[in-house]
């Protein structure tokens, strides 16, 4: 599918618009308005968090789908084709302008030239169409529109001569056409109790690790009333008077009934309390999951890096869902930032852009832009980034093309917010986070916001010449490179060798803080002096605020491999997150202090059991083994190109799979051999050597300093004997 | 109502927000976020439309309801008092920014100083709530926000610390808790048939005059379909493969049964055809209408004027439902150019606002603006002209400045396609409409849509001001000016003495239409001179081009009007109108062309029966014989100063009611007495006389020229005797 949509945009760059032979024969799908199923699942997904009992939906603007939306695609039917038409709302047909009579479920059309116009109306769900014939089938080839009529703009959309703007058709994978997409459930698998407690009002479940789903009750008979209090821990399950989720019920059955509760929920514990007179035989669960393969693979020579992995993966599933949420327990919300995350641990494990381009949509919502993406800057930020991300890995370039003017209007929405010297500072309404850290000052500008802000304006200029929008990738290539400049002139302090925290009425404050300095590593925004300054001033400096949550150790850690600190990194990921484990964590968690003890950990927002104990953002090693351990980045879109670029970090070996849009790139890397393979592009391998490395054909160049690089041409096994320094 | 609004808005101008205190005693009612129901109450009603079975909603952008809207109030509560919640949608509540466990249906607010807040979501209607208790009620002094978190501006807004924009609750007039927004429908009441004509398996059924609702088959038995023909001639009745609208009904009934069809129609006669074995006993229907008071009246000596005022009066009442709809058999849409002409003839009926409001707001739907009102660049210019004369009927104040930034988006959008001379012409997706009439150019820049874009322009520098906006108060002050200049200098022909119709090309088209020059007379944009000229050259010059539709008509008769042609328009009046009156006609028609003849008459848009027969532009002899035959009306906001008018062009006597947001304005005006008295403000009454006129007190002033002017206070009647001119 990713390299259909590939090649489709190319099609549609070079104006031959050949939607008709590449899709003819295939399957039908439900479609609806790019866009805006993905927003309508996001609404309802995130309604879902309760707490204690209470419904308790996001705090920002929630938008909708377009309620009205007209279909349509040309035919050339060599013989009259009967089609079925399945719709989601109220819906006419037309063919070639006609209008049918009434709404038929089976209609024949005749041989020739055909366009057809489905016009679907629905307020409580996305309107969808699914259409079915011999050669005529609903796909992503059909053309959309909300009937705005637009001013037709050049940045890739397909209109017609009416003057309607049109996009092209969103889809997923909803092929049942009695399985519409206001239907779509993820599917559930049953789990059975690891133990056990059982009092005579009482019943504490033990499922063994961290979960999600649907508790079930069998046999479960009586009148009366029980309460089902929900635990990461035992400790919040107990607490009944304190744990985050719980579920009433009322239950009035005369005979025995299996019962599975209506909302779904994250345990590992649940303690049920009931009336007299209530009974039931055992209590399972059903799993609910996004089913989607693991594709990405870390193996290595220390057993609890290898648990580290593990336990990321599961951490990393729980959390991608309908979309990629924070934490499965209390928010179970698109953040933004924290699904900027998920993005880039994606690429490394699962490969699965729907999950990215689900999310990324999600996120944006619709114009009118009136705040910023979960009302905080940063996230707005991170919503840019994560299509840079996106493109870099997947050479999406549709993606870019459909959905251009929604970076443009958010984008617009940041420029005009500028004060006089072209900073962004919070106003009110805004949400300057960062990240969970005592003290943090949010005032005056923040050198982390013009940091993203900069790097957000390079993913315009990035886009807007995809879209095919030369004159804005001049104006935002000219943005970025002021705004970098003023990085420099404004916030960097050569006494610290480091970029300070903000400057507030016009000064440059004292504080140094990590935040700026580890992203201006990766961003590669530092010559390397500068690097090296800060990796010792900022980085390595104890003095300078230590970062407590696995979201900001994530990019902290990021920067230290980019200055080949691997050796380093590992030794604190093993401290972190093996420190998590040490704890019996079965899942990582949304923060870690180890100067605490006990039920401490579990604590957070004030709140005793507050903290989620399963938190997309404590994934990263997965992130951080596949990118700078494995060593596998692309260096081109769609790893038209890429590097490996093994580091063992004091690992005696390891070994694993980097999944692309085309195949896999498998690297195994001892201390005396290295293997790869590549089933896409072409790949540079690079790696340090004591010794003249040996390969057959000796393919190897010497680069000097002991360093190496081969060519990895696609399809083919290279093996390397050399001697790892 | 309408007085709380004025006083109200009057009083958040100073600033004292005193809401509390006018309200506290008030009625609970459902509450919504101000405009969202009215965007889904015209979605729905708009998507009632069908063609021959077929759904047939617009061909515009349709918008949506915030599907997140946050509620809140504070309260000083001398006692705890309990309180009932009502809502539409999933819902949360909090006191104090605590949230409340569960979802209460009553719940205990304690003494003291609390504010509350209650979130609601529902996607398929809009999140409604209604909380009564003794003290605490929902009303429109709620505040209400969809948490877009909008930098606040100074338009009247009332904002809380957080930085949340808020406004104030949007509300109509449902008072019943379990009478929800989304269940409402308008009432109904039975109508008996005025004659049948039976055959074997068919009937024409005959309402004795044009109607709309629910056709009710009483006793009806059997089983096989039925299908019926509805015709608002019995032509159409008839023509079972061409009339507009049927319906097919599925009959399975073994003992007789009532049915009432499900859709409502527009129709005089039905056509029933049914199968063998398919009984009814009797058709009748039950008549559907908005239950508004007819406040204004008007009689004279002349039978057929009265006539032609009754069936006006019937047909704006037809067309005056959830909204002011074009026609109640075809589009049932709301048009902003046919609505416009409505809101002008509520003024002298029933002086309805929220009628007027709720169409305003479902046209203008929500930002972003994408394109011009119903697509139609004029339609775009009405609407605004629709609030320049709503404010100055009702002087509500409150409404302006809470849709203000409504207004503003969407002049930015015309702004914003102007071309490099400041004028407006169509665009790929615009319809430059005007009027139905044969050969019209639309090519270029057409005189009448700058003309009517100047004036849009002085509606919003009136609307700043009252929203507070000063700065882009005297922009578009300017900007009017600007263009009222170019009006002249581009289109005004000296040898033609008046305005062309187009400019294409930057050259002056030779073509002279009625359009733009009867507007300018009554915008009053020409000087005397022009105005005599335009009088001779084009309104009583039969070699311009002659219009066909009421529609136009409206504004030809006023232009007359203005310019003291009352006795020609009466003579117009009873041609034109009695015109149809006299081939039958039970309400006023789309289109009337003497010329026709037959089922011509019935014929439009190249079907058969295309013609609506009821249509509320039809209707202006109201607004005609209100403002310039009794000749009321206000000369500031809110009718505080008027005037009156009497012409009776050729008629002996007249008499007469002009409704007011304060009660009544009566005229009586014979060619000997005239006898006014008004409700409200100060009223200036003149008149022309042979003779000086002789009143109780001597107050009548002499202004020369035969003309004499009397000063109308407040609750007072007088009479004056006189010898018309």
């Amino acid at each position: 599918m990713q390299r259909n949509k590939f090649i489709f945009s190319l099609i549609l760059l070079t104006g031959l618009l050949a939607s008709d032979m590449l899709f003819a024969q295939g399957k039908a799908t439900w479609i609806w308005y790019p866009g805006d199923y993905e927003i309508w699942l996001g609404n309802n997904m995130q309604n879902r968090r309760t707490e204690r009992g209470s419904f308790l939906p996001p705090f920002w603007k929630y938008d909708s789908h377009f309620i009205m939306v007209d279909y349509s695609k040309e035919f050339d039917l060599k013989e009259p084709e009967e089609i079925e038409i399945y719709t989601e709302g109220d819906y006419n047909v037309k063919i070639n302008s006609n209008l049918i009579h009434g709404t038929p479920k089976k209609l024949l059309i005749p041989a020739g030239k055909q366009k057809l116009n489905f016009k679907v109306y629905a307020q409580d769900r996305v309107p969808a169409l699914f259409v079915k014939g011999k050669t005529i089938v609903s796909d992503a080839s059909w053309k959309v529109t909300n009937e705005d009529k637009e001013w037709i703009d050049e940045s890739g959309k397909v209109s017609d001569v009416s003057g309607t703007k049109y996009l092209l058709a969103g889809s997923w994978n909803f092929e049942n056409p009695l399985s519409p997409p206001s239907k779509f459930k993820l599917p559930t698998e049953p789990q059975a109790a690891v133990s056990v407690i059982k009092t005579e009002n009482s019943w504490l479940v033990d499922f063994g690790k961290e979960t999600f789903g649907f508790v079930k009750l069998h046999g479960l008979k009586g009148k009366g009333k029980a309460t089902l209090y929900y635990g990461e821990s035992k400790e919040e399950a107990l607490g009944i008077k304190t744990c985050e989720t719980l579920d009433d019920l009322e239950i009035n059955n005369a005979t025995a009934k299996d019962t599975t509760l209506t909302g779904s929920r994250a345990f590992r514990f649940v303690n049920i309390h009931f009336d007299a007179g209530i009974n039931f035989e055992s209590v399972s669960m059903l799993y609910e999951f996004l089913p989607v393969a693991d594709r990405g693979a870390f193996k290595s020579s220390d057993e609890q890096l290898n648990k580290i992995w593990e336990v990321s993966k599961y951490t990393l599933h729980l959390n991608t869902r309908e979309f990629f949420i924070d934490g499965i327990k209390r928010d179970r919300w698109i953040w933004s930032g924290d699904a900027y995350q998920s993005y880039l641990m994606n690429y490394y494990l699962l490969f699965d852009s729907p999950s990215v381009t689900r999310t990324l949509l999600a996120n944006r919502g619709k114009d009118p832009v009136t705040s910023h993406v979960n009302t905080i800057m940063d996230y707005t930020f991170y919503w840019f980034m994560g299509i840079y991300d996106y493109y870099l890995y997947s050479g999406d370039k549709l993606f870019i093309q459909q959905f251009y003017p929604r970076m443009q209007s958010l984008m617009d929405f940041c420029l005009s917010r500028r004060n006089k010297d072209g900073l962004l500072e919070g106003q009110t309404g805004d949400w300057v986070f960062i990240d969970w850290a005592d003290g943090l000052s949010k005032k005056g500008e923040v050198s982390f916001e013009q940091l993203l802000f900069c790097r957000s304006l390079e993913a315009m200029a990035l886009c807007a010449n995809i879209a095919g929008d030369k004159e804005s990738a001049v104006k935002y290539t000219d943005l970025a490179k002021d705004l970098k400049a003023k990085l420099f002139s404004i916030y960097w302090n050569e006494d610290k060798s480091a970029l300070v925290h903000s400057r507030v009425d016009g000064v440059q404050t004292e504080n140094v803080t990590r935040y700026a300095n580890m992203f201006g590593i990766f961003f590669d925004y530092f010559n390397e002096a500068q690097k090296q300054a800060v990796k010792k001033n900022v980085l390595l400096n104890d003095k300078v605020q230590k970062i407590t949550t696995p979201y900001m150790r994530f990019y902290e850690l990021e920067a230290l491999c980019a200055m080949g600190e691997q050796a380093l990194v590992l030794k604190e990921m093993k401290e972190y997150w093996g420190g998590m484990l040490n704890l019996g964590a079965t899942s990582f968690w949304e923060k870690y202090d180890p100067n605490e003890s006990g039920a401490q950990h579990y604590a957070m927002y004030g709140r005793e059991f507050g903290k989620s104990l399963c938190h997309a953002w404590g994934a990263s090693p997965i992130y951080l083994l596949g990118k700078y351990y494995l060593g596998v980045k692309p260096t081109s879109a769609a790893y038209a190109a890429y590097s490996i670029e093994p580091v063992l970090g004091g690992l005696q070996w390891m070994e694993g799979k980097v999944p692309t849009g085309d195949g896999d790139i498998s690297v195994y890397c001892s201390t005396k051999e290295i293997r790869v393979k590549g089933d896409t592009g072409t790949g540079t391998l690079r790696f340090k050597s004591k010794t003249k490395p040996v390969s057959k054909g000796n393919m190897v160049r010497d680069l000097g300093n002991d360093m190496f690089e081969m060519t990895v041409e696609k399809g083919k096994e290279y093996v390397v004997k050399y001697s790892a320094k």
